[in-house]
Parts: structure tokens; sequence; C-alpha cells
């Protein structure tokens, strides 16, 4: 049959089309306004239609001369048919390779109700924590967790994984040691592809990487030393070595990191216990899903004094305006969107969903649970040991705690062949060796199978090889939510009560700039639960991946295709580590044109904090273009740089559209200027919704982007990750990109070394943006980006008369978002945006993006997903806050007793004395407000000075709590 | 290796065991209390252990003497790896059988959040409306999707599939038609499963059922008549022919049932406007998966006139106590449960979740959209037909919507298997006939395939097949609801917004005397969701379905262990369809003995209403038995009611535990007495919580049971349904189960007939029960029992300082529930259950069953899955609410002005004037109650009469609501 023949859908939302579908197109799902509302959305712009409003918005020059080269949109049974199919090509089996890397049972009611539930998944980070207390709480319970079993004073919520959490430590380690040292010892047991990750970071900042048998010695300078505990080997080391190792690195005035094990810490001996200053590692065994490698949450603990040195976000306890107890995050001047050149850290977006979901398995499964499992664990694993030996198989280690590994001379690839033959995965050492790890889901008749596939036939028992003197006595997790959590209704309850405390996009609208919170589809979230792709090991044989590998490659392909770029790698776990890839790349490509002085990397003033602070890491010196009065880059300032810095140029960091949101015309004179030079363009592409099927970054003069696959392509914020970020780059960069030593094919031989610990990074989430771009295709992407751009010009039309949008384009059209300048306002009035934010809460939304790019404003970014109904009512919003503004400008109110500064007001604020200016009503049932389906924030306004001046990071004792 | 080996769990809630276990065991989540929960609660209890508690509990004659013989418990990853297995038993087929089943595709998001969502899938019954309005209004769009596609007045919010739907409205009609004549006239157009299950239950009334080719004639008299639209061949008959009928039906006094598919009713008249009185029919293809036969929502709507005549549950509008709109169920006193034996139906459970995801599917699609769907399936078909035609197939049939029947003479088998080797199942009609019939999922290379199994080579387009006349011209679904929740985001919030709205027991306790609300695990539920036990057609050959039927003789042995009988169906898709089930068994008995005149049925006064309406749809007469005071059957009643019926005595029905929550020890006298006097025992199951593991009905006196698999066997209760309702009975009785016309093995060939659509009625969901027990063994089974009791005796321990306690059994103890007397209460202060009930919300819970089995009391049952910091709660809140009638008692306030009248109390009452006599605080945040968790009703107290008087049953215009 051909095309045509088929009936065509008659249905008001889908467009006329000619190829046969066999169900509503998803693009009329995704998209929100349907044909009629983009009608009444155009007039308010004054276009006729789509096109026209694109053509006057989108500077002709780079808009792109071909429709985007993709597939034809799939629907959603089609695309889930073929994710099946590229399912079928992975093959999980039972996974005993270990490195850092265990298998896990994620219990079925955190699965479903966190993992699988939008209203935790699609909520966005806690940057408004009256309405993120739920999560909150929840990253709490992973600090106190992560603090407890570590023994140290103070964890954050999460890394990006374990071997960025060392690389991160490392940094910590060089800033908080009085060493003169430029030198870090590493472990010879730490993880390969952990001392691989900190060579990649050192590189850049010139640190030099000693990896040392630390029994044989150490170097005599050195600023911080990293252990594995236990080893990558699975060896335990006796007490005293951990002493010693402690002893020496303060002797050197060093620090001493412990990347430490968790599940084993329940049965061994804290590494605050033995003196640690830091400890890393991952949290992935506590319930979160292999998922090829990630995403999992890294973590990191450090000792008292050591707190306000803490890469990432840090959850902390505050009060509110009425004194009850509040979580926030704490100390946020000290991360890299405040801090810029001088941060210390680019990490931004974390791994909130997966640090919840490892927070939840503890609680679930308390101190006695997790101490049960690690019994259990422990028990096979030496029980294998011991029937090895008496098999008289040479067991490598007298202790550890769940890896064997074995000698076995010259046979290894034999017992691996008869491992595979038995559905499982052994550890490959050399020809020799052969490590087999355990972990909760290893069962006797797996240890029976491995018994037999290295030809032993030895009746076998658990047993116990802890070595003396390193059995932990010390308590942990002993706070009462380690312990009223327990069955499954309880747990049930306790995620439903948490969530909903939270405002996520299940609620509604979360206009945020440059965050695009457009809809997560559930086709598209759905296969991530699968076991096909959940239960791959990073480090399985590649003939076990054929279909992460061939997604992978399809999906790198089609990101090519809608950047302009020749070649994609998706290995970056997160847009900041998108950012260190793609100025690695940048780097590399000098070093290897024998110009390695060129080290400036140029920054508008304008740009995101987290590009001067990836800038730093890549061992950059940051200069600052002016940005004009149209918010533009000052060209003739770019110039006047570029001069100053001719024989250093590294690179310019700019992102497109701008962070004003507007397409800025001079782009292409930028990079020619830039690139005359003799520095790269890296075009950052947090504001791709902008462009995607109009314009492409590596054709309008992009040398290299990283794209946000949780912002344009609907991963979702997850509460604040995890994220993806891909980096793309034109040929001349593609020897540059980030490879990996454990898989050839992750990247180019040339590269310059492993930027996440997993060869994919976040690869257990990619089928979602896969799934977004076949279901799409290039005219849905397209359109969705014209949508987009509609919304944000609507929302600037239906407010400028309200509010001042403070920079447009030609022909007063701004891009995919608008920058609401309140400047004025607070002037006139003390209202700021942060009483405009809370008070949004009142109204029943998210606030937009506050105070970025320009202090003082609010960035809106509607996106295509939200239909008319849902804008109008925000709309409708700011219009009655900007009348209630108006009355404290009259007089009514002062701005301090307005229901402005009030803002957010709880339920419980209605119920006592009520002596504000304003009544209950206008404070909880403004203009518009659903009496039936009211949201309702569970804590009024957070001081966080407070709780910054008295930080408390873990569980506060529950006589805290109010009710 | 032996068991002993292995590491045994050292976790607290953990019971130590010797078996190998690879994660917590099943029982340590199911159960809430843990151990020192336990021992704390025993205390109360005066008991030293679980087995004092139950030794004295249970009547020691009717305890069993051994332990329940079931497989060793498996832990939650081995339940579902079996599951998987058996999945992988299952072949989902392309199905085109037809026969009032189709594949449908169940959008993502309505899956995921309806589906998949505990705030949906848990909830209860809306019998508290004020806590139900949000799975209200989602009934309310069933309702008025219904009514606009049929063209009727009034739709119902479900029956239990299209044959029972049929066949309710056959009593209907006989109720409602002048007509003197007992016979009903069926379409031979008819489905086959309905014509006998109308059959089935014609019998036991004694109608006659005559099943005509209605274009020949029909009989002289009857009182009803049944047409299928469009046929069961696919027939789409003329115009002509639909109003002959209907007008053939009006002289003859009779009423006329269209048995109609919604979906063609996109495209074709109504049944309405040919002058139907009644359309009843399946929603299956609203997106609600084949699921090998159900659960699926039947629908019933009906002329203006009729709508007090129909059965089940119908949703209405009212309005609550502040005068806004609100929605309740409306005319429950035409239910079986107020009008016992002069009920016209025992319709209770109805399918709540099927037909909400039926509405939500119409919500999603719109008019359009569902117009879109059929002209796609109906172009197919006609295409197909065309194409056969063309290839020289002879097509029966000019005229139909989705089913073509192909005259291929000798070859029908050969085509079936040139389809099945295409992966495509036809539907079989005989050796020379094949039905194909299209679906939502019906792709263009489907039709490409079943037209090479035709062997025609014939290219082929699409076409239309309507009938001149009957193209529909009428509009339908113009409310707002099925044009604004196009987009998935659109759908996402709405979802959230209504169940937001509910109280389940995500939130909290369900204390519903008899109704078991207990732990619905995650992973029972998901096996649900699997394509393969999901896409299984009801009548596909048995080779595609061996994992079910290895599912269901697997379960029906274990119900048969645990219960004491020999055989057990799983066919009753309900509890009254169970009882009806069992009654019918009785009845073929007796008949089969020669003793047709056997047809009283006893029933005690404390019975459930559903006994009685049973009874009489099984053709029996029903005499009531008196309890004593202390609420036992009087037995010397009994004896007299037995002598004075010994000719005609066909059965008694009790329920054990008894209604009241007491283990009666005459139960085995009381079986004695009726045996003796000829009649059978029929054991209620319903409070089969209180017995597994400690006693079995067919071991105690019982013949026949039916069970309740969405109480005691951890089904939810999904809004309402659906259930699922297994017949058990001693072998005597086993050749007078159901069977099904188109599955030998689904019962005995002398069986009564089919009770249900499907053979084995509600499949889908016995994945659930199955789970259950194969994760509990019968040890978990047995503590679930016994804690159970433990907990429903703390309560009443605890509670009776303040309420009296109605009945206890020996010891003063209950059974697994207890009846608090509020009767002195009201009495003395005015304060009625339903003040109790509805103050409980304002406290945070569901209210226990009010007002059954006696009057003016509450009825707790607070099962095994509630931990005690849960049963504190309430019992804190009971006693709580005892002091606020304290109060009323001491003249602070009157019943009328006190908090317990005014309750529930919703957020919006907080912020007008408050002229209460308490304050907001007492009103909303009484002792105990959250801050920061409470849960707002959404509406305050409904009136219920007013709605009754003026009767909307549809969506009121968007005016009706505020805000």
């Amino acid at each position: 049959m051909t095309e045509g023949e088929f009936p065509v859908h008659r249905c008001a939302r889908c467009p006329s089309r000619g190829a046969p579908i066999t169900s509503t197109p998803f693009d009329a799902r995704h998209i929100g306004p349907a044909e009629a509302e983009r009608a009444k959305m155009l007039a308010e712009t004054g276009h006729g239609s789509l096109d026209s409003l694109v053509e006057a918005a989108v500077p002709s020059a780079i808009r792109a001369t071909r429709d985007l080269d993709l597939p034809a949109a799939a629907t959603e049974e089609e695309a889930t048919a073929e994710l099946r199919a590229l399912a079928a090509l992975n093959r999980p089996m039972t996974q005993m390779i270990g490195l850092g890397y265990s298998d896990t049972v994620t219990p079925g009611v955190i699965r479903r109700n966190v993992l699988e539930n939008p209203a935790w998944y699609t909520a966005y980070t806690p940057y408004q924590p009256e309405i993120s207390q739920g999560r909150l709480e929840a990253l709490l319970n992973f600090q106190t967790m992560v603090a407890d079993l570590t023994g140290l004073a103070t964890a954050n919520a999460s890394l990006l994984d374990e071997s960025t959490a060392v690389a991160e430590a490392m940094t910590l380690m060089r800033r908080a040691s009085k060493a003169k040292s430029n030198v870090v010892v590493l472990d010879a047991e730490c993880l390969p592809q952990t001392i691989a990750v900190v060579r990649t970071r050192a590189a850049a900042l010139g640190i030099d990487v000693q990896v040392r048998d630390l029994l044989t010695g150490l170097p005599e300078e050195f600023f911080g030393m990293v252990v594995q505990y236990p080893g990558a080997s699975g060896v335990l080391r006796g007490r005293g070595f951990y002493h010693a190792v402690s002893e020496a690195a303060k002797a050197a005035g060093a620090l001493y990191t412990v990347a430490a094990d968790l599940l084993a810490l329940t049965l061994i001996t804290s590494p605050g216990e033995f003196g640690a200053d830091v400890a890393a590692g991952s949290t992935q065994r506590f319930g979160v899903p292999l998922g090829y490698g990630g995403p999992h949450a890294g973590y990191m603990a450090v000792r008292a004094g050591l707190e306000r040195s803490l890469p990432g976000r840090l959850v902390g306890v505050s009060v509110d305006a009425d004194g009850n107890s509040a979580y926030r995050l704490a100390l946020q001047t000290r991360e890299q969107h405040i801090r810029r050149e001088k941060a210390t850290s680019n990490i931004c977006t974390a791994q909130v969903l997966p640090a919840v979901l490892a927070a939840m398995y503890a609680v679930y499964h308390g101190p006695d649970g997790l101490q049960a499992i690690a019994n259990r664990v422990h028990g096979l694993a030496a029980g294998l040991a011991d029937a090895l030996r008496a098999g008289g198989v040479e067991v490598v280690h007298e202790s550890f705690f769940d890896t064997v590994v074995a000698h076995v001379p010259g046979r290894a690839a034999e017992v691996h062949e008869a491992a595979r033959e038995a559905g499982i995965n052994l550890g490959h050492v050399d020809a020799d060796h052969v490590r087999v790890a355990c972990d909760e889901v290893t069962r006797p008749d797996t240890i029976a199978k491995v018994l037999r596939a290295f030809g032993v036939d030895a009746k076998w028992t658990v047993a116990t090889a802890l070595p003396n003197g390193i059995v932990r006595e010390s308590g942990f997790m002993g706070h009462e939510v380690f312990s009223t959590h327990r069955s499954e209704t309880a747990m049930l309850r306790y995620l439903r009560r948490l969530s909903d405390q939270d405002y996520a996009l299940d609620r509604g609208m979360i206009p945020l700039g440059s965050c695009t919170m457009k809809l997560n589809a559930t086709t598209e979230m759905e296969p991530i639960s699968w076991r096909e792709f959940a239960g791959i090991h990073p480090f399985a044989p590649a003939e076990d991946a054929q279909g992460y590998h061939v997604l992978v490659e399809q999906l790198s392909g089609w990101l090519a295709e809608v950047t302009g770029y020749d070649r994609v790698s998706l290995q970056p776990n997160a847009g900041s580590q998108g950012e260190l890839a793609g100025l690695l790349a940048i780097r590399g490509y000098h070093h290897a044109n024998g110009q390695p002085e060129r080290d400036v990397c140029l920054i508008p003033s304008s740009a995101h904090g987290t590009n001067a602070a990836s800038a730093v890491l890549a061992g950059m010196r940051v200069v600052v273009v002016k940005c004009t009065d149209e918010g533009n880059v000052d060209l003739a300032d770019l110039q006047a740089k570029v001069d100053a810095h001719r024989e250093t140029l590294a690179a310019i960091m700019v992102t497109y559209p701008s962070t004003h949101g507007v397409y800025e015309h001079g782009i292409e004179r930028l990079a020619k200027i830039v690139h005359d030079g003799g520095g790269q363009v890296y075009v950052d592409g947090a504001n791709l919704n902008a462009l995607l099927g109009l314009a492409k970054p590596g054709e309008f003069g992009g040398d290299v982007s990283h794209l946000n696959l949780h912002k344009t392509f609907c991963i979702p914020h997850g509460g604040g990750g995890p994220g993806v970020g891909p980096v793309a780059v034109r040929a001349h960069l593609a020897p540059y990109l980030p490879n990996h030593p454990l898989l050839d094919q992750a990247g180019p031989a040339t590269g310059v070394g492993p930027i996440s610990g997993a060869p994919y990074g976040s690869a257990s989430i990619l089928p979602i943006s896969w799934a977004y771009v076949r279901m799409m295709g290039g005219p849905g992407l397209t359109t969705a980006t014209k949508v987009a751009v509609l919304a944000a010009n609507y929302v600037a039309s239906r407010l400028s008369p309200h509010f001042p949008v403070l920079y447009t384009g030609q022909d007063g059209l701004v891009a995919h978002e608008c920058i609401l300048d309140l400047r004025g306002i607070t002037k006139e009035t003390g209202v700021t945006v942060d009483d405009v934010a809370k008070r949004l809460i009142d109204y029943g939304f998210h606030a937009p993006t506050m105070s970025f790019p320009v202090a003082g404003t609010l960035m809106v970014e509607p996106t295509e997903s939200e239909d008319l109904g849902e804008i109008d009512r925000f709309i409708a919003a700011m219009i009655a806050i900007r009348g209630e503004i108006d009355q404290v400008a009259a007089g009514r109110w002062t701005a301090e007793t307005s229901p402005l500064r009030g803002a957010p007001h709880t339920a419980e604020a209605l119920v006592g004395e009520w002596d504000a200016d304003y009544d209950r009503e206008l404070a909880v049932y403004p203009a518009g407000v659903s009496r039936k389906n009211k949201y309702w924030p569970p804590v009024r306004r957070i001081d966080g000075a407070r709780g910054d001046r008295n930080l408390v990071c873990s569980c506060p004792p529950l006589n805290a709590y109010e009710g």
C-alpha cells in the first residue's frame, strides 16, 4: 500500500498527514496548544502563522537551509516496539564483575512510587524550598545515611558518580591541604575508572597523580591520598594499614580520602573512625539498577571543619516565618553559579532521583536490614572463597567483603567462558586471575554455578572473612526515620506524604527560564524500568549491550543531525560534565597543535556561572566580555579582548539564544572574530529548545556544544538530576572527545580520558531522549520549537503592559523565554523578585528563574508543552500579582505588610489569630485559585541565612517536627 | 546445599528462618506490626502470644488440624521470576477474533497514572463521597460518555461485563415491561457468551429465552428484546431494520435493548435515536487491555423514565453543606444491600477502575479523536472486504463496522492456520467461514497479512461499508471535559488533580469491617501490566494461554487448600457473581437429585443484603432466621425454620466469622441442622481474612463458599472494583459449577452455564492473588490471620472504655473486626454514626463501615497490614472524637453546633466568616492531626437526598463548578 491510501486522522489535535498512523501522533500529545489555541496566541503576537513569527524572530543568516534529516515520526506504540527490539539485544546476565557496580533489588514500592511517579521525577531542583520539602526531607535522609555510615560529620546530597566524587575529593583536598605539593596519591586498589577520571581532571589542573601500592610506601610530599575501601580486588587490609596511611597523610599535611562501599560499612569500621577527612563513593547498590553504568548517586562526606568546602548540593535545616522547622539547600553561596570563575567545582545538576531511591532503600531496610543484606553477601563470598580453596584454587586475599580474586594460572579465559555459559559474568583481571563479586541478588545456586565454572566440586557453606579489628562496632542510622517505614504500607504512605508536599510538573507549570521544564512523556519513561536496560553492568562484555550500542549510535547520530556537528559523545552525565568535556576537547586540540599556551576562555558577562567554573576546571583562565545595553555580546569589547589575548586565546563560551532569551544577530560575526583570533567557539546548548529544526550551532559558527538531554530532550529533572550532557563537536575536535579505559568503542583512542565513571555515563536514561526524537521526527521537533517560541512571545506580549520585558531581538521578539524586569518595581515599592516568586506559590505556580541572568528579574520559559489554558492561568496570576504590587505602590500596604511578603501562606496559618493587613481569602485564594484543588505549601517563607549560620545537615530529632 | 547453611536474616522485622532467602521475606513487608509491636498489642489483650490469643478466640472444634499445604514462601524477586515464566507461556498474538473483545491502546499517561497508581487503585467504593470526589468525577465522565454515545438519558457507572449487563437488561425489561409474557427475545446476532450468560440467569428465574433471526419474525408475546449492534458477525443491518424491531417491541408492550459497540456509535446512529429503551455493552475497547477476558467495565444506559430501575451504581450531582456542587452515589436506596430480598439485582462491586480507564480514554481522545479511531478501524475493515471480494473471496455482509465474515467453503482451517503463522488469530465461525475483526491496533500491514492468509494477492485501499441512513449525525461528548485534557501534560494534571481529592490506602488506614482493606503490594500489581497477561483474547486458542491456565490451576488449588473445598471456579468476576454461582450450584444439585422443589434459602437477619438478592436471582425464596441478643444465629429459630420448610429447604447462607465479627461457636451445629433438613450450607467468604490457616469452611460444615479475592487476597478495591469472587465447593457440587460455551476446560460439562462473559472472568488480575499466596506461603498467611485478629482485639480493647463493643465471642474476644455501638450515644446526645464518620475525615481517616450489620454502629477492621503507629493514630482519633461527644453531652455544644455535625471541614471554610461554636483549629487540626500532611476534603458534608430528588447523572456545565 502506498502512502495516502491509509485513512488520515480527523482529530482536531492532529494535523492531517499522509503517512499511515495507528494512533494519535505523539507530537499532538507533546505540544500543548492545539491548532485553535495556536491561532489565538499568534493573534496576540501579531503574526499570522508560526512560520511568519519564526521568520521574524530568528536571524535569517543562521536559519537551517534544509529540514531535519531524521526518521519519520513513530507513534508511541511503534517507538515502544522498537525499544523492545533494542532491549532484546541486551543480555542482562548475572553480574559478578564488581568494580564499584553491584546488582541490587529495587523494592517494588520504591520503584513504582518514586522512579515511576511523576510527582517525584518531574520535580525541579529544590531552589524554591517551600514547595520542595518532601524531596528535601528525602535528601536529608540521604545525607544522614551517608554521614552515619561513613562516620563523618557532614554529607552532601549527591555527586554524579563514584569516580567524579573522588575527583571532587582530590580538588577539595588540594584546597584544604596546607601541603605545598601538587601530588595526589591514589591507592593502586582504586577502581580503574576512578583512576582514569581523576587523571583526566588532574591533567587539566596540573596535578600529579601517583598510583601507589600503599603498603610499599608513599612519596615524600603529597597533598592528598585516596584509599579504596574495600579495594578494587576486594581486599580488606588490616586495621593497622588504615591507621598507618591515615597517620602518614597527617604527617605530610595531606588529607585522606576513603572511597568506601556503603554496604560494606554496615559491617566494617567507618572511614571516620580511621581518621579519614573525606569519604566518597557510590550509593548505587542501595537499590539503584545497574543501568549500564548510570545514573547513580555518588556521595561525599567530610569531617567537621570541611563542610563549607563540600562541593555540590547540601540540604540543611532552618525555620520558616512561623518558626517551624523547614529544609532548604544550605550554603548556596559556595556553589558554581554564584562563584563563577572562583568556583571550586562546576557541579550543578546532581543525582537527586537516584539519591532519593538510595535513601528510601535505606529507610525501608533500616540499619538491621542493611546489615542482614551485607551479612548475606559477605557470607556467600566467604563461603565461595573457602570452597575454592578446598577445591584447590588459590584465593588471592584472605580478607574481603564481597569480592574474591582467584588465581587460576592460564585458566582465566576458560573460567569466564564456563561462567558465561551458566549465565554469569565474572570480573576480568588478567589471564591468570578471575574476580568474583557477590551482591544482593547472589543466591546459593549462583555460588554453586560459579564453583562449577572454576571446575570445583566442593561442598560449601557460608563463612566469614572480615579481618580482625575492623568489624564495625559503632551504631548508625539510629534516627527514627530508619525504623518507622518498614512495612510496605508504611513506606507507601511515607512516599506519598513526602511527594504531596512538593510541587512538580504533574501539578502545574514550572516556567523556568533556561531549564526547559517540558513534558516527560510516559512512553519515554517506561523503558528505563525494563530489566533489559536496567540489568546491564557497565563493564559487561560488549556483546551483552548491543541494544545499548545501537541506541547510542542512533541517538548520537540524531543529535549530530539536529545540532549540525560531526560527532557526539553521550558520556558526560550532566551539563557541567559536558561543558568540561567540551573545553577539554578544545584544550586537547590546542595541545595537539603545539599551542598549549592557549588557555584564555572568553565568557560574556551574561553567562551562566557554570561556564566559568568549567573553564577553571579545564585549566583555563576566564576573561569576561561585556554585554551591550541591549543584552547582546559587545562585539567591540570582544574584538578588544581577542586582540589582547591573541596568543593565548583558547575559546569563547557563548549561549545561543543568549541567556537573555534573545536570538542575537551577531553570532556569526562573533564566531568569526574568535576564529580569526585562533580560538574555538563553544556554544552552550542550554537554550537549544529555541533552535531545534530552525538553526544548528554547528553550522552558524560553533565548534563544540554540550546539550542538556534533561532540558530539550525530555529527560525529567528528577528533582535535581539525573541529567545527561552530551558533548557535540565538529570533526577537528572529535579526536579529543572523552573515551574510556574499559571500553574502546566508547571514544577515540586519542581522547582526553573518561569524564564519567561509566563508558556511556547515564546510559539507562538515554531511551527517554531516543524515544522523544523518534516519536517527534523532524517536523515534530521543528514545530515544538516554533510553538515554544510562540508561547514565550505570547507571554511577553501579554505581560509587557504589566512588567517590562527586559531584552528583545529584532521586531521586538524574544526567543523561547522572556525576562520580566522587576527592578523598577522593587525600587519603587520594595517588592522583590523573591516576593513575587513566593506569592506565585499561593497562586499555584512554581516561580520562574529568579535573578538570572540579571539580578532583580524573573525569566519565564513556558515551553511548547503548556497549553493555552495553563499559560493564561499563569498570566492571570502575574497580572493579579501586579495588581497587588500596585496596591503597595498606592499605599494600601507596605511591602512588609503585603500578601507578597507574607507569601507563601500555609493552611496552618489560617487557623490561628489573623493579624495580617489582608484577609485570609486573599492570602490563600487570590483571584483564579481553585478551591477544590489548591496546592498547599507545607511551610511559610524559609529563613535561609539562619540555616547557614547554624548548619544542620542530617535528620533533626523527631521532636523538632510539629504534628 | 542444605537448609541452614545459608545465612539467615538478622533484620528486626524478619523472623529467623531456616530456608535460604535472598531478600527480606515478603510477609515482613505485608504484615504491619513487627515483633516488638505485636508484643505491645498482645499485652493490651492480655495474651502472651499470638497462639494463645487465637486459641482463646477461635473455637477449637473448627480449628484446622494441620498446617496449610502450600509451596514455601517465595521472595518478591522469586515470585516475579515465576510469574515471568508463566507469562512467557502466554502468546499475545495479533487478535482479530472479535466477539466483543478488541485490542486497544491504553495511553501511557493513563496506564501509569491510573492503573499503576495506588492513589487510584487502592481507593474504596465511594460510599464516603466527601473523600471520593475525584473518582466520582471520573465516573460521571464515564456516565456522560455512555449516555452521549448511546443517545439515552442516563447511564450507570459500570456493570461487570457486556454479557452480565445484557442479563441485567433482561431483568430490567421484565420489571419495566407491562407485557405478561415471560419470553425474552435475543437477536441471533447476539454474542454467543451473552446468549449463554442470559440463559444461565434466565433458567433460575423462569424466563424463556428465544434466540431468533429477527429479520424473519418475532414471537407473539415477549417482554423484552435484545439486538446486537453491530451483530456478532459484524453485520450492520439497515435503518429500517432497527426501526422495525423497535416498533415491534413497542407493539408487544415489550422493551427494547440494544447491545451496542461504543466505538461504532461514534459513526452510526445511536440506540436512543432508534427508540431503544436500554443500551448495554462493554467499554473494554476504550483503552482497557484484553486481559484474557477481564476485568472490563460493562455499561448500561436507559431512556428517561427508567433511571430509577437501573441496576448498579449511579453517580449523581448534589450540593454540600456550603452549597457547592458535589458528587455522590445516587439512588442508593434501590441497591441490593438496602433492598435485600426485594432487590432486583445483586450487583455490588462494579468495575470502577476499568470504568475510570475507559472514561479517561474518552477524555484524552475527545469526540473527534474517537471518531478518528473509528474511521481508521472501519476504513481498514472495509478495505479488507473489498480486497477479499476482488480476490474472489465472498464477503457475507455488505455493511459492517469493523468485522468481516468471509465465506471460504472448506478452507476455514487453512486460512486460520496461515494467519496463525503470520501471528494473527482470526475468529472461528465454522468450516466454511472466517471472521476478521479490526481494532485500534490493526495496521495496514496487518490487513496485508490477513489477505495473504486468505491467499488473496489483491491491492487494497481503505473503503467504507456503512449502510445508508445510519451514519451518525448527532453530536456527542460536547462537554468541555472532553476537549480540555488532550495533551499529555493536561491529562497528567487532570489525573493528579482528581486523585488528590480522594482518600485511599496510600494516605492512611481504611478500617472497613468486612471489606478487608489491606496492602496491595507493588510486586503483586506489576504483572497485570505485562503484555503477556494483558494481550490475550478470551477466545484465543488454548495454546496461547498456557501461562494463564497454569496460573488458574495453581491458584484454584491453593484456594481449595486454604478453604478446605474440593473444587474452585475462578469465573465469577465479583463477590455477587460468586454468590449466584454458588447458589446455582446448589440449585443444580437439587435439580439433579430430582428435588427441584427445594428453593428455600435461609438467611440470618444479620446477613449482608447481597446474600438475599443473590438468592432471589438464583430463583430461591428467602426465609430469614433470627439472631440472638449475642448476635449469633438463633439455632432454635433455625431449627424451627428448617422444620417448617423441610421439604423445600435448599440452603442456608451464613457468613463466618459472622457479620458481627465473631467466631460463632454454633457453626458446626448449624451446619448439621441444615444438612439434616436436606439443605446445603453456603458459607459466605467475606470474612475469610479471619480464617486462613486457622480454620476451613469446607471442613467445618460448608458445602460451598465464595471468596473475595479483592478482600482477603489483595486485589485492590480499585475505587469500587474490579473484584474476583471465586466459588469453592465440595465434590458433590462440583458438577454444577459455571462452565463456558467457548472453552470446555473452563468448567464441568454438566455445569450451569457461564456466570461471566469470559471463561475465567477477570483473568488478568488473578496474578495479584497468585503472587500474594506464593509470597506468603502457609505460615505467612496464617500469621497474617493471627495478626489481623490481634489488631481487631487490640482496637476493641483500647476503644471499649470509650465506645461499647457490641458483640464478642468466647473470652470476650472478637475475630478480625469489631463493632462499636453508638446507639446509646446517639440517643443521649444526638451525635450519629454519620457525624463520627465525617468527623474522622477531619482527623485524616476513612470511616469504618457504617450501620452494617447493625444500624447505629461502626464496624472496624484494621487488618494485618496496619502497623501499630497507624492503629494507635486511629484509636487516638476515636478517643478524641469521644471527647467531643462528651462535650456535647456536657452541653458545650448541641449536636447541631458541634464540630461533629460540622464535619468534614474544608480549607475553604476557613477563609470566610467563622461563626461556628468552635474555633478553626479544632475544626481542621484536632488533636494529633499533622499540620504538614493533612488530607483536605474538597467538599463539606453532602446532601444526598437533595441529589436524589433532582437527579443529575452526567457532567454538569462548567459554570456549576467554582474555581
